[in-house]
């Protein structure tokens, strides 16, 4: 049973360091969600109950891991933004995606019934993880606005898809083949003048996803007194601009 | 809210494609399995609720990935073998480590109650994973041969160390401190002659592990007949021998 | 002048090492070689010379890293077999090919007065390298097929190309139009019936490209005794079939 | 001959692609150049005939490089810096080093005789490279003050190991000895007192090695006019203070 005689294994284990000095993202992605909404009869477009728990999710990541300064999410995925000089697990990036994933991934299901309180989930959803990295503060801001503007593009769509569905009878495929190739400005139109909903009026959550920092938050403590803490908070704000990040400017802040 | 300008983000991702033609292993590992055993009043030495949780968490992922022609556990560790000519998710590294891992941890999570059933469980559970890549079958066999070693070196440490905290009252530095540079006869000995445990009749399931492969198993069908269908099925064999092997030639043929 | 102020640069050099047990396969491909080949008037279809300054260039690569135990070439490349086992600079990859390809050019241009006497080269050429892993005996021998079935795909072509402009006047754009889309078969006959020439008369050294590997000479020593010297040799022989790896089983073992 | 049937093997080959928007540097190295050097009766410490040949040899890989910027040489090395945003051989690390490394060694035996006019070389030398990412300008800048310390670090010792050797006629191991631990000051008190060299005075190519850069330079046209015209020129400057990325700003912008 000499252990040492097998042990020559070890060596065909690779390293994947990240980069040193650049933005470490991970983003965990949701796998076949499509189904798993059906299977769970999320509300649709938008089921508020399974962003809040994405949200609480990800919340258990970041406390875990102290080195995150940012997380993004919209839909059925997260993104986690680690910072540049993080060292954690000396930045191997098979570590941090399988992490950030199983954590995100067991945290769902754990919190589950804190959002879905009348039935178990019928089985345990799955979500991938991958790693990119982004040398320069203007690349993450990018990679940012890419996932928010994906945010804004996909649920004008959804909100219009599914009024056309759940208002207007039409079978998806129907509903498909009339939203095909409009525009941004005939999608408002349209919501507007069939359903008399005014887009800008939907809610930040979904317009604009959710994003996850640390903020120092007044605590009361027991003695009467208010402290500055360190928490995690939620915003549904905009992050192509570059309000955000004035008002944050630490964040880019080595 | 041009998505197109930010979109040059995604060349920034990598491609990590597992070289053709050889065995891959995602192995899974318990994040702080040691507090999170002491958290959750895990049974010492071996705890049979949370192997046989961990082999249906096992179970799930290989219920998932067709292409897993083998599973072996031990602890809180479980080892998946790819078939060399897989193909699924065009055999990207990441991809695979994230969604097992993952899916892994959400089963984890997910079927916790079946095994204990008293409450819930106190924090989500993380599992890391990594890939590993074996180009013979020899090495895919020392790979097997390595972690059942493990297993066997851990159990026996484990066994008597226990024993010397619960039935002799030692502290664990002082158990730990009596073990220090034992070898197995000796380890042997102690058990027998302090606490009349003969460790050859401990159970297979502590002292080996579990595999985890796909059988023909005969299945009783409504109309009275029996068809063979192919089941995942639970062994404690040993797999560092040649009987295995021989018996399951199909493993290792394309 | 501090030198460890700046050295944590060192960092951020990243480990790059081959998955053992597989062969490793180092190619090298002249850059540019059609401007090169006519800036020194090499003759066409096949500059003899050239072909002769390759494997000499091969075979210096070859005597410097005993690892290698077989090298193929044709035309403007060389492939180089690192033996599974072999264990120089740690497998490093990038190691392995600036090191083959730079001796390789270096060699190219020192020996070339022995093979272009005449003149000087009017300019130094480089060769790009790469580096491809390979699990299965099988893998390592379609490799070499595929190599090898490319050289005769593009002599066959090239000497039906170069005899419609030379001996028949056509223009390069007038031949490859003729050529289109033709079949062995068709060029064969082409070959035959316009210039008379029998493409299997042709020599084995353009048909076949060059394999070198090393082999047991009988070398006579100064007592007038002979003893058997490893030495490295040149052979235009078939790697497709089995004969070859018959005759050289030892190629295979480790 | 049906190559179709082996072209599955391309699949084994791996991308490489750096990193967008980061420093890549290419360093070569001259493999055994000490006895190289030996062999070739370098004068020491330092053969000017060697260093204007490792130059001249820099300046060909950068004609042939427009996205080199900068490159750095000191004894058998050279850097060579390119462009953030470079695009060539889409970024692929393996044919930059390969290319790079290649092109460098075959030049340096072409030009040999231009610089060493008595006598071929006695054997084709090799030079490895390797690609390191630097994602910040301060990096880069690290890096090259780290390359150009070790050169003057370098120097330093070697002046006076062989002052001792020449002059004092001490053998090498004697002169390692006698320098083993010494500081820079005690060095620079050796040659002054023993030698009568102040180290100062030596020449900026031994003690801060060669820049190359490219630079408006005026040139005297047929029509007796001048013009301007990009030349790569050396330069042998301090790396490590602000000056030279004053006055060279442009180095350091996309």
């Amino acid at each position: 049973m000499a252990k040492s005689k097998f042990e020559y294994v070890r060596l065909y284990e690779t390293e994947d360091k990240c980069l040193p000095n650049t933005w470490i993202i991970v983003r965990v992605d949701g796998k076949g969600f499509h189904r798993f909404s059906q299977d769970h009869s999320y509300e649709k477009p938008n089921d508020l109950r399974a962003l809040a728990l994405m949200s609480k999710a990800a919340t258990t990541v970041m406390e875990e891991f102290k080195d995150i300064c940012l997380a993004y999410g919209q839909s059925d995925e997260y993104s986690f933004v680690f910072k540049k000089e993080c060292q954690v697990y000396s930045r191997r990036g098979s570590k941090l995606a399988t992490y950030v994933s199983s954590l995100f991934a067991s945290s769902f299901v754990f919190y589950w019934p804190d959002y879905f309180p009348s039935a178990r989930s019928q089985y345990p959803p799955a979500f991938d993880g991958r790693v990119v990295l982004y040398p320069s503060d203007q690349n993450l801001r990018d990679y940012l606005s890419w996932r928010q503007a994906d945010c804004h593009i996909n649920n004008l769509y959804n909100t219009c898809f599914w009024a056309l569905v759940q208002k207007e009878g039409l079978t998806p495929s129907q509903s498909e083949e009339k939203l095909r190739g409009t525009f941004s400005g005939e999608k408002n139109e349209l919501l507007f003048s069939k359903f008399g909903i005014n887009y800008n009026n939907e809610s930040d959550l979904v317009k604009k996803g959710t994003v996850l920092i640390r903020k120092k938050v007044p605590v009361l403590l027991e003695n009467g007194e208010t402290r500055a803490k360190s928490q995690i908070v939620q915003q549904n704000i905009d992050l192509i601009g570059d309000e955000f990040w004035k008002e944050n400017e630490h964040l880019l802040k080595s």
